[in-house]
């Protein structure tokens, strides 16, 4: 089965609520999301936040945090999830920043880095990968990435006790 | 060549800029929009808006707006497209509200009912679908039209004159 029909059930079954912020990855992971019947139900909503003006209008991601990191780093990943999952008073934020290619990479932001943020409650967990491939194969894997760390988190069904 | 290459191509050298607020389409234009390469420079970033509540608090769509006529409906799409047009600043918004089921449909708005919008400077234009399929095939069917339009709106290159 695939990882957004299980997390969805889970969700479902636990009345708990998702929001997903999104920079290289583009979209593709709100699309897996509501590729499932009935997401509605936990799925909020989602950003695309493709500029550095969006992350911090929409996210609140510090621009100090953006200038002295750079974009891509666990500080803005972080930054991200916990700003979604204020924004849109979910229960769980999920974000991705990264260089999806094949232009842009930098020494300290190669192409195929990313950062996967979660926010919930308190907590939050961020996961860096260095992903190799064309800018879809990033993308796709990035995004499955993404779902497959916040699935692991969801397993242990510990959260909010 | 695939329509989001097409669209990337001509705002890259208008230097005209792109935001969208997806509903039924879950993510899947931005996905589309941000697989080109250089994206970045023109594709602002999006919103994927499920709740009313996301509708009204990111686009300023009036939640009068949705009680009277509904959240699928020719009103909410163009109050999506001004409203994300305005929140990141850019030439064009465009927009996606419907059903695409295999659940959710009502006589007012049935499965496979889409409106696709877009606003660019005063000008705001609402198109209607009647889409048959599953989900995935909704989701796909919507992504592609509203990039169709979008792109016929392009090719005159009458814009801004």
């Amino acid at each position: 089965m695939k990882l957004e029909k299980l997390i969805g059930d889970i969700l479902r079954k636990k009345r708990w609520t998702l929001s997903i912020a999104e920079s290289c990855t583009g979209g593709l992971i709100c699309d897996r999301i509501t590729d499932v019947s009935g997401s509605s139900g936990y799925f909020l909503g989602g950003m695309v936040t493709y500029s550095n003006e969006s992350k911090a209008k929409y996210l609140g991601v510090p621009s100090d945090d953006i200038k002295r990191h750079g974009a891509v780093s666990p500080q803005v990943a972080k930054k991200m999830a916990q700003g979604v999952r204020r924004s849109f008073d979910t229960t769980f934020g999920l974000s991705t920043t990264g260089v999806a290619g094949p232009t842009g990479g930098t020494k300290r932001a190669p192409i195929g880095r990313v950062f996967i943020g979660l926010s919930e409650g308190r907590r939050t967990w961020v996961w860096k990968l260095d992903l190799k491939g064309g800018r879809r194969e990033i993308k796709k894997k990035a995004s499955e990435k993404a779902l497959q760390y916040f699935y692991e988190k969801l397993i242990p069904g510990d959260f909010l006790k």
